[in-house]
């Protein structure tokens, strides 16, 4: 399965891919990021955040956006994985589940002991599949967010 | 509010308040995270994960962990706020918002739109506290984590 780390000329695609995955969620609308927001962010002197990318006949069909997280309990990074996303036309062909081992394989080489990825609770084929892949949902926790107004609020 | 970002020589008080916080979700036989442990991944060259503190004459009296996430809808970072943790004898006194606080205006400065963490559902003081703040909760998705034999059998 011909996955690699992406590289700069790969970000119209990966955009693209993106903009796929928004339309999905049924979120479109919200997708603000550009090809320069994300060069600069990938791509940077220091990146913290990455991007790996399936490729088949020299396309980009599969895209994971990852970055680390931290375990304050085992005092070690995890992979965080933001964006998971495979062209419905290449869906089945086992990009998806590549890009997954990729980012297995990195945690095992660098002895970090969890990867971890969120699902929207209605997107049940996707939650099979992980489920089936023995990952296990973190029932327990709700994620907060502020943003906007109360981002500015707490600020205060 | 004396809040600062945490400095070498507060790592043993930050590590006891980490595991301070595990006790209270009755886990601490799960921190495994050494002085050492914290010393290189808050203070390396090109750390991934930070610590702000919040002081009490001289003391460490409550810790904030947090690292970078990746929105790719908005092409911006954001902050994750790993751990949040006021010692029990000093909470109601302003540290765990002094806290929070500091990590909004962080995210002001820097241009990014999310500041987000997660809680565990039985938790609802802090449920409360947070709502009361304008932070929402994201209901509609669920955390998935690879460990141990899924992660060697995802990796494969």
């Amino acid at each position: 399965m011909p996955i690699r780390p992406a590289l700069p000329k790969d970000v119209p695609s990966i955009l693209a891919l993106i903009r796929g995955l928004a339309e999905y969620e049924k979120a479109l609308e919200q997708v603000r990021a550009t090809e320069t927001d994300l060069l600069q962010s990938l791509f940077c002197e220091n990146p913290q955040v990455f991007a790996h990318v399936a490729i088949a006949e020299e396309e980009v069909v599969g895209i994971a956006i990852w970055h680390l997280n931290y375990s304050t309990w085992l005092g070690k990074h995890g992979i965080y994985l933001e964006d998971l996303y495979v062209k419905p036309e290449h869906r089945g062909a086992g990009f998806g589940i590549g890009l997954l081992s990729e980012l297995a394989r990195i945690c095992l080489q660098r002895g970090y002991e969890r990867l971890q990825w969120w699902v929207l609770d209605w997107n049940t084929p996707s939650i099979d599949f992980y489920r089936s892949l023995g990952a296990v949902p973190m029932d327990e926790w709700t994620v907060f967010r502020a943003t906007g107004e109360a981002l500015r609020h707490i600020a205060r």
